[in-house]
């Protein structure tokens, strides 16, 4: 993408009512606009962001055996009444009436909704495992929206739901959607720590939160410094064996938020394994049994014709408040750092004299060359000033930099900047797409 | 896809309620699931060939030179105050009322958002021509909705805004727009023919319709056969050059819409050439000048140092309804035959003995062979019987389907089946994947 032509409203000061350090550069390098009370447009550049994020955890739900749909952001409230939960909601759920004076709601979640799924088409346990899941806008009337996308109105959720005969069965679904989890931040660049988690509103039993470490996290959270230096299950993980194994690794060792919090069972671990942070919320997981299948009645045949409610459990990440949990780890005092994965552009090349014939014609052929082996780049051909240039590259944090001008044209070379490390080399054109391409 | 593991609740009856036969069909192929009246569940076979819509449009909006964002589904009506729709808009807006009874909506169409958008970045020429487009649902309150996706309350629609210093800059954008319309519909298998529209409530200038035929369609449309047979303006065009010859090429015929209708214009086509028939609306541009950015003052400086509000256009695609209008293109007795590239899957294998070891290991490698090819490929493993595999693959319409049965395999042979033409070949193993690949 050229610049000229694109769409990055950068701008050099951090807005005053922005708190934190990713609402800040969100704002900075034009990745959002706010359009009302935690309501946001997410501009280009965000918007490549949110579109990866979304893409890695789509293809880890498909590697998990989970099959994606999508339901509508209204909903009927008569699905909530059979539930009991239109009541118990509260003023966080957005209540809607349409012209024929019918109660709707903008959906919070989604059990209700997939659970009338369910019991429309599935009578037998031979239909069963089944995973759903979608990537939907959701919408939970906070009262005091704030730090950005991360704690917005309207926000983007994957929220997967499991279908299971049995409770051993629900847990295996349950434990597949655990290592899921570990996978697909992994692949965002990021350490997830599962920790047991109350299990609120939704209920059940069986809970975990998926928390990274960041100065900025909304809560206290406290965990075995073991578990972060864990690599994750691998992209090869055989789904359909056993993965209780990889579940115990994690939780034998201690991990929970504040509300979880045990003083001596944290105070039981080796002093220097003791790692007491803030944590930033970006993956839960509830098993809740029959919960919702009992008083919606999403009943199934067993082997023995007995019909049994469904046993059910949810998976949610935070698809949009990821975007801002990614910069509140990965930036420097530049501007933010993005990890490969997640890039909004793989590359940004700088043009130190637009319009100059030879610099021109240069980054012309090697912007050709970049795109034509698939690395998507971001070619800045604008009249601005060096400075302007290379402060705004390392705002918007884009893995590397190369630098065409006159003098580096001379002697037939680029200087490619990595823009996490800092290195910076002279490199022959022949050689640039080679350094430049992801393992 | 094994169907074993997928979820297609298919059904033999057509459901009493369903009116045209795209939506008989989607919802017997289980495509979509209503849930409320013109609110629909995408499930998985629906959700694929959306996406595969959204993609197309995707590239080709891209191709043209718009670049993608995202606006949020609620909006504020203070905006529309500004543009003076909010009290005009009647009942066909979703009126919301959050938890500090601020006046909200449901986005029924983004003119005023993007506007706000732009307004607060753009303030000069030199970051001009910009269109500026996004892919998000929208909710308009019809008293009846019906015929399935066609006509629902909450859909999908593409909308593309785009912002120019002068009328003549405005033309081209909206010239770009017209081509990139008749390739994205191309690619999609559809031949879908502009006609001179009634600007309605966006208000404006310059407006067409882009009209596909179906004797189910909504409005009587009237056309010379000529503009059926003409080829679109290929994904080679350069936009950057002079378009108006690909946009008269075809305005020079005549078409036209039942409310624009010309009686005497059209009797004056060779009676051979006249076209009179039923047709759905799958796009709509429009040219409406400075109708909201005079009134929301969004005015950029000129090269004389003059601030003058933007010339804007706006540009429609149906996505949800495209889906449906597809379908009433492209269907035969036995169901669904989707263009190739908009196919839930690409390939249906069948196994014609579930269970039988030879065909689960003829069946499994062959599956393996055609993921490894990148060919979408939906398994068919159940032990359903064979009518009922063939019938349910009619139905979803998959342009190819692979049969495996103890007696081919003797031979070493699998059918294939084209299921537009109903051609059937036997082929060695070997030739199966080159028959099938994509040209």
């Amino acid at each position: 993408m050229r610049l000229s032509r694109y769409f990055l409203p950068v701008s050099k000061e951090a807005p005053a009512d922005a708190a934190i350090v990713s609402h800040k550069l969100m704002l900075r390098t034009g990745m959002v606009r706010q359009n009302g009370a935690g309501i946001y447009t997410w501009l280009p550049l965000g918007y490549r962001v949110l579109k990866k994020i979304e893409q890695i955890v789509r293809e880890e739900m498909d590697r998990a055996g989970a099959i994606e749909l999508l339901m509508p952001t209204l909903q009927q409230a008569d699905l909530w009444r059979e539930s009991g939960r239109y009541d118990d909601y509260g003023k966080e759920m957005l209540r809607i009436k349409d012209r024929h004076d019918r109660d709707m709601l903008y959906g919070p979640t989604n059990e209700e909704l997939i659970t009338d799924v369910f019991r429309s088409y599935v009578k037998s346990y031979k239909q069963l495992p089944l995973n759903l899941y979608h990537q939907q806008w959701k919408f939970r009337d906070e009262v005091r929206p704030r730090f950005g996308v991360m704690r917005g109105r309207e926000f983007l959720m994957k929220d997967a739901y499991s279908f299971d005969l049995t409770e051993d069965g629900a847990r295996v679904a349950y434990y597949k959607m655990f290592c899921a989890y570990l996978n697909a931040f992994s692949r965002m660049g990021l350490t997830a720590v599962p920790m047991r988690a109350d299990t609120g509103p939704i209920g059940g039993e069986l809970s975990h939160e998926f928390i990274i470490l960041a100065d900025t996290g909304e809560s206290a959270v406290f965990c075995d410094k073991t578990l972060l230096d864990m690599d994750p299950p691998g992209l090869d993980l055989d789904f359909d064996g056993d993965l209780s194994g990889e579940v115990e690794k994690r939780t034998q060792y201690y991990a929970a938020t504040e509300e979880m919090h045990d003083e001596a069972a944290f105070a039981a671990i080796p002093e220097d394994r003791q790692v007491s942070a803030r944590g930033i919320e970006v993956g839960h997981i509830f098993n809740f049994g029959t919960k919702y299948s009992k008083p919606m009645n999403a009943v199934v045949q067993g082997p023995d014709g007995q019909m049994v409610p469904v046993q059910m459990g949810s998976y949610g990440i935070g698809v949009s408040r990821l975007v801002g949990g990614i910069i509140e780890a990965c930036h420097d005092e530049n501007g933010i750092v993005w990890p490969d994965s997640v890039a909004p552009f793989h590359v940004g090349l700088i043009n130190m004299r637009a319009g100059d014939e030879a610099c021109d014609k240069a980054c012309g052929e090697l912007y050709e060359q970049l795109e034509a082996a698939g690395i998507d780049t971001l070619y800045d051909d604008t009249d601005d000033r060096a400075g302007a240039k290379f402060a705004r590259m390392d705002l918007i944090g884009l893995p590397w930099q190369l630098v065409i001008g006159p003098k580096g044209l001379e002697k037939g070379i680029v200087e490619v900047k990595n823009r996490k490390t800092g290195e910076k080399v002279e490199l022959p054109f022949a050689e640039v797409i080679a350094k430049v391409t992801p393992a």
